[in-house]
């Protein structure tokens, strides 16, 4: 199945300005991409990035600078996947339960109300990534035909603050943890969950 | 399976008090264990209340006022199960994954850190609930035989934090839901995930 990983490429990752410099961020960032596309590789999915600008990629790139609904929305020719870029604990395990699960709207709540993986198998389905978009893909998924949630937390979270780096650091088993932890990037006990500090910069 | 649902009695989730008082703290908590009792009674589990004092309860009841690791600890009697009491999203088939999960140690991953659901069918295996007790867990686990990890959300969110209660009003589907809703709370969007709001107090 054609999978689309859209991706920020200018700026990426801004929240992450606590433990990350505009450079370091757009390394994690592509690390985090890579591992994303591997894996739905692995899984039996073809990743197509769909970039806001041009970037190197050993995957196939589409360079669309238009708003994230509007890129995706374009390209949504059923069979097909959308699976956000920034899902650094994505394992070839999990994106096989995505594709493989039956209905004519897969969907993958992402922490926060957001939307981080979906299949559409339908023609009439329409995505809207605005505010909680999980529950809008909810309603248009059900106006359209038989909906199935993905109930997986390796596609939940997607990273976009520091405590997200806590769960790459716990999690992560590809490029993108390597990367946190050779910039020096620990896990750190508190109260309550765990988050992250940094005890070096390179 | 004897499924045991630890849970804190006195002054529960303190980190809530942004939004709720601690009488309706105390109410949520109880409406969270419930939610989690039923489920887990669906999914063909037994469970008992770890309390650390005594409450109401229409499921059976021990009360233990010693920390989380010695009370669970010393009742891991394989074969048991060991869920947290304030999984609001925890659902029938969430908890059926979990129970019907091969190995003998099943874990499940909370967000930040945590062992929100714990199987144990081998004898060797003890808990260790502080710090970044998944990471413990499995270490301890990897020590005595298969271990298996299952790759759920809604076994993940344990709700200690106001932002948890975003995932809770949008996923949630128990009387924890109905709770919040009741209680005023709504989902405020901000720049990057949702959270709550509370437009009115009782």
């Amino acid at each position: 199945m054609d999978v689309l990983v859209p991706f920020a490429a200018s700026r990426p990752k801004t929240r992450l300005a606590g433990v990350l410099g505009p450079d370091e961020r757009a390394e994690f960032a592509a690390a985090m991409r890579r591992d994303v596309c591997s894996a739905v590789d692995s899984a039996g999915g073809s990743p197509t990035v769909l970039s806001t600008d041009p970037i190197e990629s050993a995957w196939p790139v589409v360079v669309d600078d238009r708003p994230l609904t509007e890129a995706v929305d374009d390209r949504l020719e059923p069979p097909v996947a959308v699976v956000m870029a920034d899902l650094a604990l994505a394992t070839p395990e999990a994106l096989s339960r995505l594709l493989g699960a039956d209905g004519g709207v897969v969907l993958a709540p992402g922490l926060g109300g957001g939307t981080n993986a979906i299949v559409v198998r339908t023609p009439d389905f329409h995505v809207d990534y605005h505010g909680a978009s999980i529950a809008d893909h909810r309603r248009i998924a059900a106006d359209v035909g038989t909906t199935t949630t993905v109930d997986s937390f390796r596609l939940a979270v997607d990273v976009d603050e520091t405590d997200d780096l806590a769960e790459v650091l716990l999690h992560g088993e590809g490029q993108a943890a390597r990367w946190l932890r050779e910039a020096g990037l620990e896990l750190e006990m508190t109260g309550g969950r765990v988050t992250v500090s940094r005890s070096a910069r390179r």
